[in-house]
């Protein structure tokens, strides 16, 4: 079951810098652990901004919402969340 | 070279049906011809609406505006363009 | 699996009525049946306007799609799709 | 009399955790007991967002008011209220 | 219970005329016997827009659904509607 | 002369609390001098926010604008203006 | 009492040209009488857009409503009004 | 003195073929006249829609007016003016 | 050369009063400065929020942006710049 | 290949003023060493905002996502991106 999520990262200026670094240092691990696993189907980053486009491939939408609020950038980041289906041109196997 | 493109189709309810439903049939075609030459890489269907969201992979911009404003359905389009590049966590070769 | 869907119907002022009627008909036939197969399982008027809120609990995205593109007055409406899950503090075993 | 209520909460980086996280215990145990009372009639997480959609059964809009501003997390959220009425299809006793 | 309701009225360049002079006219009787009843509580222009800001006084949220449904040019409206409640400050018996 | 002003009071969750609690009780007592002298026409709560509806009866807009600013909360308000004068359809006297 | 009117002209692809070019006319004899009179104080094209920036001096909201309502491309206009009032740092006696 | 002027064309699906093709004729030979007489600096193409990004250089506020309202797709347009200027670390002679 | 401006000032709760006070004093001096010189040519309060709508009346951009930069309090304000020019049914020699 | 940047600079009232004086002067040495490069093709200032409107001409999205990450004041900008294309009226040939 696959989903688009639109990640925004937003950093305050007065942040703990060595606390962000740490927080950006694990959600690479993660993103990279979920990405072997094949949940995190697709990662991109959007040009000029500090923000990203993924696919992600779920057992459940409880499964989906763990995954990000378990993020450890989440608490920096906004959300857009869109469900996605098979769409009916596709010659794909995978895009669904 | 990335771009993420999202389309979403409006039908002006006195359309006239037969021309649209070719309009339709001719995009299908298009759609896969287009998938199939790994220029638009992938397809999906937005869940509840009649929009996709789609990645293609050109040469320049300039083959995505011609491929774009191409589509058969496109006069009754409203298309928003994203620039997509590497994430620095992404594992996959395909994602760039 | 729960999906809330904003409806909202737009009637253009030059559309056949009598056509507009009958498919209103049928749409709240086919909203009845698929209330009782507990596939819309909540569906409110919004006070004042001639849209809804509804629930859908489905197997995947792709009935959720496949439902709401076939409902009789989809051509006329604009629909929203929010994600639900399971909420830490719910103690309804309904609302997952 | 039945009101959708979405709360979406924003959390300040320089929050006190401490004080947040009692915050947080005091609204679960709020939350449940509103909705053993049949006030809080549904609640749902948006899901990859700290937000929820609820719905409310209340005597009137003053009550509605005095519970929302009650919350303690109230402080840290943006609300919207949706006034909901019976759907003339709607097949169930209880979403009125 | 009270609710604000601001309603704009669109009129496509291209509908009948005598028709739409006709539901003007009718809906000027429905918006003075709805004041008689105590139930259109307050109805004020505003400046320089085809709009209005209202009070209503209903006894529920049903009846101020089929109220406002049931205008004569409720089909060339945009409503909005709001909530209100006591507020704390407030010295007026009316005001609720 | 009525204007309808929309106040959302939006509190700094690093506020000084004595100041803002005094500056509460401040703004009741102005509301309420204002409201007795046939100023401040109407005050309601929109239900589950920090934000009223309020209509005003001035001599001029440099009255009514001395009145918002001279709000002991302005600081903290974002505010909305609406001028509004008599709807044909009116019946009462009042709303004038 | 000043005014801020902000104009946007809509024209439909279907208009009856020489019914538009007429209300064009008339609109712009009237704009000269009401500049005449000392009630359009300023009348500005917005560059590139069919649209004006106007400040109008009216005794009451009603005249200003009743002057807007009555021009001739009125229902072909989306209409913004701002209630402006004396700036502190003014030197002018006119901006009054 | 330069003005970013971003121009959306909207074509309604109704409109009469052969006279938008003779319009959008006259349009490139307007564009290329202003361009050879260097008025209108730069015309570039929006990726993927029927729109443009371009920068005049005119010698004041009404040429750049008159030149925009007399383009014979203007009827057809979203246009939006940005006014520039030199900006502080530019190293171009053209740029101002 | 006209060009509105519309000035809104933002102060964050913990700035530094006496030196806000400062700069406020040092703006209203700037402001009747460039009002006696010409270059401000109206200069309004819009009723109910700490911001003004302002006519300037310069040689050209590059001038207008030098002048708005200066202001002391430009670094807590979002302003908007609209280019404006003669308009055709004007009968006042300096709305130009 | 040719991208419009639109970078707005958001200065939080209080950062430390030597550190953003010097992020300051270290982006203007880069926009400088962009520009002799070609790369950075245009760049002007949006009148009364601390905002630019940017061309890039860069071999990748990749690259263009690398120099826009890299500018010293990236982390108080907000950036949008918009790929161009040679517009089929243009008659220049560094418009592409």
């Amino acid at each position: 079951m696959l989903f688009m999520v639109e990640m925004e990262v937003v950093v305050p200026h007065d942040v703990d810098r060595d606390h962000f670094e740490a927080l950006k240092a694990e959600e690479k691990v993660r993103a990279q652990t979920l990405q072997k696993a094949g949940t995190w189907r697709h990662l991109w980053r959007v040009a000029g901004q500090y923000a990203n486009v993924s696919i992600f491939d779920v057992q459940s939408v409880d499964d989906l919402h763990e995954i990000l609020l378990g993020l450890p950038l989440f608490p920096f980041m906004k959300t857009k969340v869109t469900a996605l289906c098979r769409h009916p041109s596709s010659i794909y196997d995978d895009d669904r």
